[in-house]
């Protein structure tokens, strides 16, 4: 072992145990907003969360709404309605991909509530999400046309259906049966609902 | 004139003024609500649009709380889903309705935040307005059963829709439209996207 090997190693010490204090402020942070919204849930609550003062937050993040981007971003990586190939996926194959997907998300309402209560939150005045989710909501809406353009071009769309309006009431169906399934999860089934609208509207037999 | 006239009016203008008094304050609190959600909309804010003290909504309404139940009630005349005729109308109606109810709601954006956004905060941790959006939410989707299970009676829905999923459909694809519009308002319509819906949907042609 050489001498300067010494310094690294001492450096990577306190830089792995600062990420995953991060990590751990980022997951108690997920935890809170979803439950609470950004601006219910208070910093002091994600302190509590895993026995830290507020202060050490910010020590880490700089301010709340550095902190909510942060969580964001993390959860961007596992995206709730994006699929991950759709300019390469075989057309014929989306629609079970997006049900696969309602399926999973199913089993993590945590992070649909994240998602469904910051984006109605980050319409209002002022909201450090606004940015966020309009460029999301883009975003989402563009990567569902891609899709539904390259199942028309396939021939797999229901007759009469156009693929922007079939991105557009796909995308919003989606995003309101997860809201209606937050109010009341017992009243109606997410993935039943997708189900049924995607076989109105594509030409794909066995969903 | 007689005296006993006297007392009477003298108890008529003090409770014409509070009554003029609270619904000033409702009117402010939908304002404030509907731009900051329930949680960060605050009686200060209230109070200043109208020039009162916070102290004085708490003698009126007794709570915050209280006061947002007011705004609700208040709101539920004006209803933005339901039909207000669902059981008595004209089945071949019933999606013209649907439509000129979401081109009377593209002019209250104000309103339609409200909603969109309270409901979504509802389903956070001990909201106070989490029953009446539970309970908002059920009737509105039962109303939309039974409009559209008097359309298939009437042979008026599309070929395979049933009544059931119309109507959880038709509700799901409105609110998440909604809130695609209120985080982007040239983005999408509300108005298309709800018609395009219906024509899918329904046998009614002239949409």
């Amino acid at each position: 072992m050489t001498e300067a090997a010494e310094p690294a190693r001492r450096t990577r010490g306190p830089y792995r145990k600062s990420e995953e204090r991060r990590r751990e402020i980022v997951a108690a942070a997920l935890e809170v907003f979803s439950t609470s919204g950004f601006r219910a849930g208070s910093l002091k609550d994600i302190g509590l969360r895993i026995g830290i003062d507020p202060s050490t937050i910010l020590h880490h993040f700089g301010s709340k709404e550095a902190l909510l981007r942060a969580v964001l971003d993390d959860k961007d990586a596992q995206d709730t309605q994006s699929l991950p190939d759709v300019d390469r996926l075989d057309p014929a194959l989306i629609p079970r991909g997006l049900i696969e997907l309602a399926e999973r998300n199913d089993r993590r309402p945590g992070l649909i509530s994240l998602y469904a209560v910051l984006s109605a939150e980050s319409t209002t005045a002022e909201h450090p999400g606004r940015d966020y989710f309009r460029e999301r909501t883009a975003r989402t809406r563009r990567d569902f046309g891609i899709a539904f353009r390259r199942m028309h071009e396939a021939g797999l769309l229901a007759p009469g259906v156009e693929p922007e309006d079939a991105a557009t009431s796909t995308f919003a169906l989606w995003d309101g049966i997860q809201i209606h399934w937050l109010i009341d999860p017992g009243a109606v089934s997410v993935t039943e609902t997708l189900r049924q609208h995607l076989r109105r509207i594509t030409a794909v037999a066995d969903l």
